[in-house]
């Protein structure tokens, strides 16, 4: 049993309907995933985290998919396992096929290694890389 | 002073200067990073971590900007100063505009967040998340 | 089966036993978590952690329930699920609201987002905050 | 060198001095953070983040302060100094003590020892913790 | 069901074949982990990962049972189940008795502690630290 | 400036110069770290920490230089120069050679790339390792 109780459309205040009317219209499905469910028991923070995910995740200079392979790259370093299950799912949606799924995880993986070699070896930054962007 | 020194190309023994040669033929540049230098107080682990980027990071299923932005994302999720700053540079070279990298940060943003309303409120998996890749 | 055996009351040494008792009488409940009876393998950490823990955890400067907030703003951004599950509860018998847990998940979604931001966008610490305390 | 440039209000397009001007009349001050000031390169993160900042850090069932204390937590947990920093000193002005932060430090040291104490040991939840909320 | 599939031996293509050989001969059984078993989907990850493992692992200027240690120190302060439970099992089977599995938890639970209260407190390296290795 | 000041001995009350002391006699050495001289600020903190480590940090199952391994470990994993810096200076005083630093960098490295892997891929804990301790 869910510790905070999911709240479905039929028992949802106004405000929260109106926020699952907008996902399943934004998302072309009628689910709701258990996130969202949860994060009703608080209108407030449904209403907004729902529309910066909209806001943020739509296509933009960086498309759709690639914004599904940054968030499961966050995931996975913060080893989350919902954010990871719901997104890795999010991305086969959107295209992700098993190749890129591989080297994803690859970079991952190779990213937080070499983070920590960085980190523990103390390699201060190149002076060329002070003003680059 | 940095606290490990900095391997230079002159000082260098023969095993480090072929991992040193191949970091500049395979990036059409002279310029070896701090990283690379500091690494190479142990050759074997400079020529592994190099040999796991060069096959992790060339072109694949993903393109080469995509895991930039990827690695970048994992560095901002870390916090590593050093490598949030190297790979700025590198995704530029390779095409990164302003445009992307708002989208990147926001992206990183609030893929942070959620993980954490995500672990807070104890949310469970969706069924259809369980067997989903 | 747990890895690490619990360590019940009746099958305690001396000095679990000690500590036990002084759980049970300064909480006012003769239940003993898990955390405490897996840490019994290791009485002197038992004793360390939970003496720190009554010293740190008491009525001072702070009030417990606001120290019980932060306990689970630590938790959640680190995704600790026993940590998060053990100090909602202690949380609620403290005298938590659903609308302080809710404000509480919402600045730790917050915090999570804005210091990624921050370190992503590598901002540099204002002068006016160096010596500010 | 700031990476990213800090984008002054003489400079700003009227989306951002609009932001801008609601910090200023939020906060009661004509200061505007460095953070703010290289957000304002993404007007769009700027808003959002700005917006949700104010509806999250005001009063509500937590007071002020102690959703700074919060943000210090997290930004702690992390290890993002400007965060600490700026927090810190947005803590003091509504009025942490030394005596408040000496406390904050304490829990928050404790929580992440205790977070790796749990997770290293492999502890179960407890049975009454799965329900409880 | 686990979401990416195991690969096993029988199912194997002859590349990671190769690699499952050399993890039964280098380890002395015939047990693979599901760890491997799922890295096989990648045929290219599974051998690098496994090639520096044994590379990294193997006895040097470590003895293999500090690296197992060294392993679940990282693995409790990222909060990793798979990789405690796995590393704990390999430790326990190259000599690491409840004592110094004890005295590892101690260990890694004080510097996760005292991590954040130098990042809390804000404190500068000392001079003497800046050119010590 | 630090923003929290650092506590001299001259300038110490009784309760903080009592664990200066210690700290000298325990260590052999007139040198104060910054960390203590700032934990200062807070006498039970400083001495609650101080007296942990002590406890901790000393001779027992493990030797004191594989709990300073240790300690850099978590500290390169959760990357904090302050610890990372210090520890690395406590390990060389009490005997860590190039060579094992390079060790554990490289064990630290694969470490925190495996943890991604695994929770990337969604690994299943084996069942064997399920009551294997």
């Amino acid at each position: 049993m869910p510790i905070h109780q999911q709240i479905e459309y039929a028992d949802a205040n106004p405000e929260v309907r109106a926020t699952y009317d907008d996902i399943r219209a934004t998302r072309k499905t009628d689910y709701i995933n258990n996130f969202w469910k949860v994060l009703a028991n608080d209108p407030a923070t449904l209403k907004r985290t729902w529309e910066s995910t909209k806001q943020i995740m739509g296509p933009g200079a960086l498309d759709p998919l690639t914004k599904e392979l940054l968030y499961i790259a966050v995931s996975a370093t913060n080893q989350c396992p919902y954010c990871i299950a719901s997104h890795t799912a999010s991305a086969v949606n959107k295209g992700m096929t098993d190749a890129m799924f591989h080297e994803l995880m690859a970079v991952v993986g190779m990213a937080n290694e070499t983070n920590r070699l960085v980190s523990g070896y103390q390699v201060e930054v190149d002076e060329r890389f002070k003003d680059a962007k």
